[in-house]
């Protein structure tokens, strides 16, 4: 991989006082593109502030080197003011193929989103959902009773999934993690690692007495009745890691942190 | 224990037409009392129908006896319309206490109520929920991350608290399950089973921007801000199973149902 | 409960070079006596030695108050060389009631023994055990196809159980814990929650094929053929802890550390 | 992919009087050609022993399709004894690598093999194995107190390493999982999934006290003192299925068989 050019900076922040401070002091130092002029963007923030950041660049080739500000910095490197250029110059990068869910709803209407970590579906109400699961088509789980489910990818296993119990994937392997939350009947059914060519659909099932909701990483979709999830291919991000602290790296690192 | 007085029958039906078709016909044979003046209830209907029903005679002295027309019936006897007399006769009786959850609100109201299964919360918005946990008043997990937690009795633990991962407990044990509901910090912690004498406190912290709900068995309180739950010693409903297949024996059984 | 007398102690150590010396300065400043006249045994080492001492004093009313020289400490109090009087004359008293098995072996010999944390089997070769499990004389799991299974008293379920994924139980709890360890077939069962008063009993099948050791706490039968378990209602030991750090504490203490 | 040559055809059977009666049924209708001259090999038996005869083709190229007389026949075809021919030119073929195991024992002797569900340690005796764990020849665990640990790949996946509660691997994915039996320290960790390019060592911490043996596959060493594992990129065998019921598919199956 050639050089990383790393002329211009375009620095983000999440606005905290902290890193709102840091960004200023950054930029007197190394100055300011704007993002469209930039050939990297350093954000200053936590795990959720990156997310945020990856999706406004998910269109376009420009790698994110995040600084940790946050409280999960399982994505970003270590805050310094000094040796950016020369830290930004040796940076590795990690690509992540982002997941693309159709939503339709209850009211007809199909939105469309790009989730990095996950899409997740949650009951809306006290009462359990009934979810239809189909891989490429066909249907594998009749009806899970359960407060929810998850498609994670192998960046976002450790995030939600890790939390239902979901196993934690290398970032390079070709999969998808399907994992349920709370699941009810059936009542021992784990989840399945699935190929990251497979498409999922879920069904609702009772959607009036039942209401559930949809999350691409943070977007929500209120009162869906179906979604499909697969990986896109035409879509890719590039975060850069110090060497030595890639993506993969931390991802091996958290399936020893016992 | 002394023979039930069984010769005034109250019946009760969940309103699904095969139930209530069910009701029309034990009353022309068993006849049909008022519910204050009834020796027993017979209720028509699921395991949620059944809860609903127990929920009317906690303040009184009358037992419940449930015949299954739901999805779930785990609290239920098989419907039969002859025999009843008899089956009442030598039904066998399960004593449950209560939860007794006390909520307090964002906008300081206070509720009480009875949950016969689990006191449940779970977060409102996409944001996960921040819970202080204490039992007897000590703080026992300063900030669970999560998408809820719950506490079950015995009775409730086969139902959501199963769901959750938490423990089967003999309907007899003196104990109650906290159990996580997609714990992400701490991300190994798996709930305790708890003595049933034990008070437990959730705290919800940053409530404006992660809401949180608490379910009492299946009554909702909405942006919940402190929950305390233990069981009640002064109420107590009986559940009436024919015999060989009591509570007790249901919950043993449903722990070799693999 | 009457205050202890703790005027005759009789010290035993694990007898590495540490516990050793401790043991010397202690009897210097306490003085000593043998076993059978002591009111008190202060046991000097870990739990694998606490465990032991409370072997040797099952069939007799003598409390046992350990100090920790080992690796784990779980069932003992910390180490100080001063003060000891004044410790015993406060200690507070748990007690425990051991398992006793019944182990019938391939050559037909009969072996009892009692334990305190857990009767396990594990298979002897590499292949994997065939076990039929019965609950109270009932036929439970007719061939569970595992490494092997254990039973395990509360104050056990933190030992070996809690490995084999177990659940931990309160001390008080008049339950015991029966886990499976690495179950192939049913390949999704997870053990079950006893009652105290329930007798379990293992068969092993193919035994000549499919050999299987029994181990209660760390006596090994081998090559058994059926193994009988049950909580021995005569036989108690009594453990000294310093007030709030009574075992009951500690598991609850285990059941939030993570 | 060209038609497979089936014209030679090796019979080979487990042994058991229904395998050993198919065998001649179906040699006197398809006749039966030495190993080394057949292009396909017929197994008779179930998954044990087809990997005894996948062992056997290890070092040659030639495939083997399974029809199932055992109770486990995951590796297997439906038996029939018309239609082979076409059934042969019909099938799918599925490769695996196997891993290469390296051991070295307690008497300083070296002994290799080769296995292609997984490479598994156990303790020998009643004392719990202390074990440090290398991944690329960095430690990550530096003791595992335990029953044992093993490397599986996805093909083995569904056998023993799901038994110890570690995670299907879908059959093309470049994965290995690690996976504790019974961890007791560290208490909650629930092993890992490595890139199938990882050398994982197994170090085997007080062997006099704590005697561990090996399996690769079927084949015991006992009294290891280090056993290294990774993958064999030099050795390939090939299982033919059915059309639609390829490996992959079964463990897809698998993963959602609750």
């Amino acid at each position: 991989m050639p050089a990383l050019s790393t002329n211009k900076i375009s620095f983000v922040s999440s606005g905290t006082p902290q890193s709102t401070a840091a960004k200023a002091e950054l930029i007197a130092k190394y100055g300011d593109y704007p993002p469209v002029e930039a050939d990297v963007i350093v954000a200053l923030g936590g795990d959720g502030f990156m997310l945020e950041t990856l999706h406004t660049v998910m269109d376009r080739q420009i790698p994110v080197y995040g600084m940790n500000f946050g409280s999960v910095g399982f994505m970003m490197n270590d805050f310094d003011i000094e040796g950016l250029t020369q830290r930004l110059e040796r940076a590795e990068p990690t690509q992540i193929h982002p997941l693309r869910m159709t939503a339709t709803t209850k009211q007809g209407e199909t939105h469309t989103a790009l989730a990095l970590n996950e899409v997740s579906l949650l009951r809306k109400s006290y009462q359990a959902a009934k979810i239809e699961i189909l891989v490429d088509g066909k249907t594998r789980i009749d009806e899970l009773i359960c407060d929810g489910v998850l498609v994670a990818t192998p960046a976002g296993s450790t995030a939600y999934n890790l939390s239902a119990q979901g196993p934690i994937l290398p970032i390079e392997a070709p999969l998808l993690a399907l994992t349920p939350i709370s699941p009810f009947r059936p009542r021992r059914w784990r989840g399945a690692i699935l190929s990251n060519r497979a498409e999922v659909t879920f069904r609702i099932r009772e959607i009036d007495k039942r209401p559930v909701n949809a999350v691409a990483d943070s977007l929500e979709i209120v009162d869906v009745l179906e979604v499909q999830i697969s990986e896109s291919r035409t879509h890719v991000v590039t975060l850069l890691f110090d060497p030595g602290h890639s993506l993969d790296e931390r991802i091996l690192n958290e399936q020893f942190d016992y």
